[in-house]
């Protein structure tokens, strides 16, 4: 598997992307996005658990049923969340537009909004775009389709791969918008994904939620989850690879998991005020609920990512978090550390000389806290910020 | 029932107290408070249900069996929690000194501890330091007590009432500190109660637990549950009245209510760095269980907290945490209120007009957000406050 430089979703053959500013943002950034497949493309999705759906995640969700779509339509700078009938009304025909202007069928484009909650589309911008974004797909206009649907991202998303598979050579493309409000179960997180590999329906769709749940599910910022959170993937089969199974397709599976494993690290390390990405490496579980219910209590804890943001080896706060999440857990089993260095054993922890050292290491950008609970096998890895006055200011900040 | 003006616990008839600075916080500040019964007290406690308890929480859990105490000793500046064996070496060391410099029996003598997680107590400091505290003991106390127990508490939390009941006047005093890690199941939290009425261990337990039900889990600063919390609450018997029932009895509970619920809402309002109160009241949930979750979601919400700090009506957030709170909710029948302005109708805000009139209650100090499911009868109240710059700067400075 090859990483390809600035692949995003134009990657992948076939595909064609474009991001242009419709006036929905109130500055003037690309807002709305449009991909495009030049065949048709199985297509498969993962969606917010929120009870409270957006419109577009309920019609795209309808859509997608059938399996098979052309393109999907982003605009970001408002969510079409909480807005009723006149939401899906919207909805539908942001749907219809593109598909008209793409003269394709209304059900194979899929639609998708982030932005403020509870404000109407504004659609007569929207009516006046859709015909521009059409115009505007091009082979290589996947960075503009990532720029359009950013909200209070600092830096687009996107990667690409590819790699020989059955003799044939197979792309995979991401693109994906994150920051604030990324929790697991998909939270206001979109991400797009295309590949030009062969498959059939339910082997898509199998393998984008085996890649969702060791990435975008195992990603926090705030801990809150959005209406709106979807990732889909459409194959479009132009790499004219045959049916891919046994290590084919797990050659497959490696490089979906590593774009999807990817643009989830991307979302956090942008996560809104975010100095900090922290991985928690929770192992020795009894099972993986208990070591998940671990890693998000510490993941989540505002004490824990305070101390993260401050680079202060506060142990206690971790323990803490530990002891609430509501696994099993032996205080006088669990191990802590930080990198390499072991910062509490037997559930103390190791004393000042050691607490320099593990300083240093949260001074670093990046590094990995690894909790051992030594009371089973199982693990999860769940990727972390820290929590800033940034995150405040940019919180207080927007809608207003 | 009446509320004595700067009233504590002792308030109550028979009860002692007292504050002082053992040295064990940085700064010259009471860290050592002891609070003694002149007589026999019945005794009853709630405790932290993190799994990762402090010493001091599982001796008192230990000793409380017996349902009978004299005296409780606590320190601040120092958790003495994930210290292992010598943490509970120490914690009974604690009652040891108090027990003998009292005169009374160990284990009538109660342990509390709150600050810093796992740095071993300075033992020397507090062997110095409780025969003082013990001199110092008096009927003016409470005050005293109440500051030696606070953390980054701002203000000492103390309050008392009391009321004729069965032909005699009871008094119920109070004291708390919260701050940091308000969170329901009693998290980093200590609230020691004295009454001078009669009453058997099994009323008072109950009581007690309806009181802390209804108050001190009901309240959320930053979702973090602690390993030290507790409620203590003695009964001298010192008022002299005859065994409490019916409507005398549920005159005594309407007091313990009532203190420990003004305890509860001082910990909110003093919590770190907070400038807001917000009561966030959930009614019409099919059951208790989905009228909390919702509340805690709403309450915990980082999103819904910051706009809680920037007075900025996004009632966004709010429909985003009720969808992902994890109740049986219906988006579509949902009403929210700030304090009588309704803001959002079947599930829809009511537009610009309103939501200046909602800016306006935001910019108040104190006010409600009523979340109407209209699913069924079930409701419940969650206090909270709001996420500001001074959170993080607390929580980055503490420590260090």
């Amino acid at each position: 598997m090859k990483i390809i430089k600035d692949g995003n979703i134009t990657s992948p053959k076939g595909f064609l992307a474009s991001g242009i500013y419709a006036g929905i943002k109130r500055t003037e950034k690309p807002d709305l996005s449009i991909i495009y497949s030049e065949q048709e493309a199985t297509a498969a999705g993962v969606f917010t658990i929120n009870k409270v759906k957006a419109p577009p995640v309920i019609l795209t969700q309808r859509y997608i049923k059938k399996g098979i779509a052309r393109a999907i339509v982003v605009n970001s700078g408002n969510a079409n969340a909480c807005t009723g009938k006149q939401g899906m009304i919207d909805a539908e025909e942001m749907a219809e537009l593109t598909a008209k202007a793409l003269s394709i069928k209304k059900g194979e484009v899929y639609v998708s909004s982030t932005g403020v909650i509870g404000e109407p589309l504004p659609m007569e911008k929207i009516r006046a775009s859709i015909g521009k974004a059409v115009e505007a797909l091009s082979a290589i206009g996947g960075d503009m389709a990532a720029a359009g649907i950013m909200t209070t991202d600092t830096f687009p998303k996107k990667i690409a791969v590819r790699g020989m598979v059955g003799g044939k050579m197979i792309t995979v493309g991401g693109i994906a918008k994150g920051s604030g409000m990324i929790h697991p179960k998909m939270a206001t997180m979109l991400a797009f994904i295309t590949t030009d590999a062969v498959l059939d329906k339910r082997t898509l769709s199998g393998a984008l939620k085996r890649a969702v749940d060791k990435s975008f599910n195992r990603i926090t910022v705030d801990g809150d989850t959005s209406t709106n959170d979807m990732a889909i993937c459409l194959a479009n089969g132009m790499a004219g690879n045959n049916s891919l199974k046994g290590k084919e397709l797990e050659f497959f599976q490696e490089m979906l998991d590593f774009v999807c494993y990817t643009l989830g690290r991307m979302i956090v390390k942008d996560g809104e005020g975010a100095t900090k990405l922290v991985e928690i490496k929770v192992k020795g579980a009894k099972n993986i609920k208990d070591a998940e219910k671990v890693g998000f209590a510490v993941a989540n804890s505002n004490l824990v990512k305070t101390a993260l943001f401050a680079a202060d080896p506060n142990w206690g706060r971790i323990m803490a978090a530990i002891g609430y999440s509501g696994a099993a857990i032996c205080e006088e089993k669990i191990a802590i550390f930080f990198d390499k260095t072991k910062f509490v054993n037997n559930g103390i922890g190791r004393g000042k000389d050691i607490e320099q050292k593990v300083a240093e290491v949260m001074r670093q950008k990046e590094y990995t806290i690894t909790i051992d609970l030594n009371s089973g096998d199982a693990e999860a890895n769940i990727l972390t910020s820290d929590l800033t006055y940034d995150y405040v200011k940019i919180n207080v900040a927007y809608r207003s």
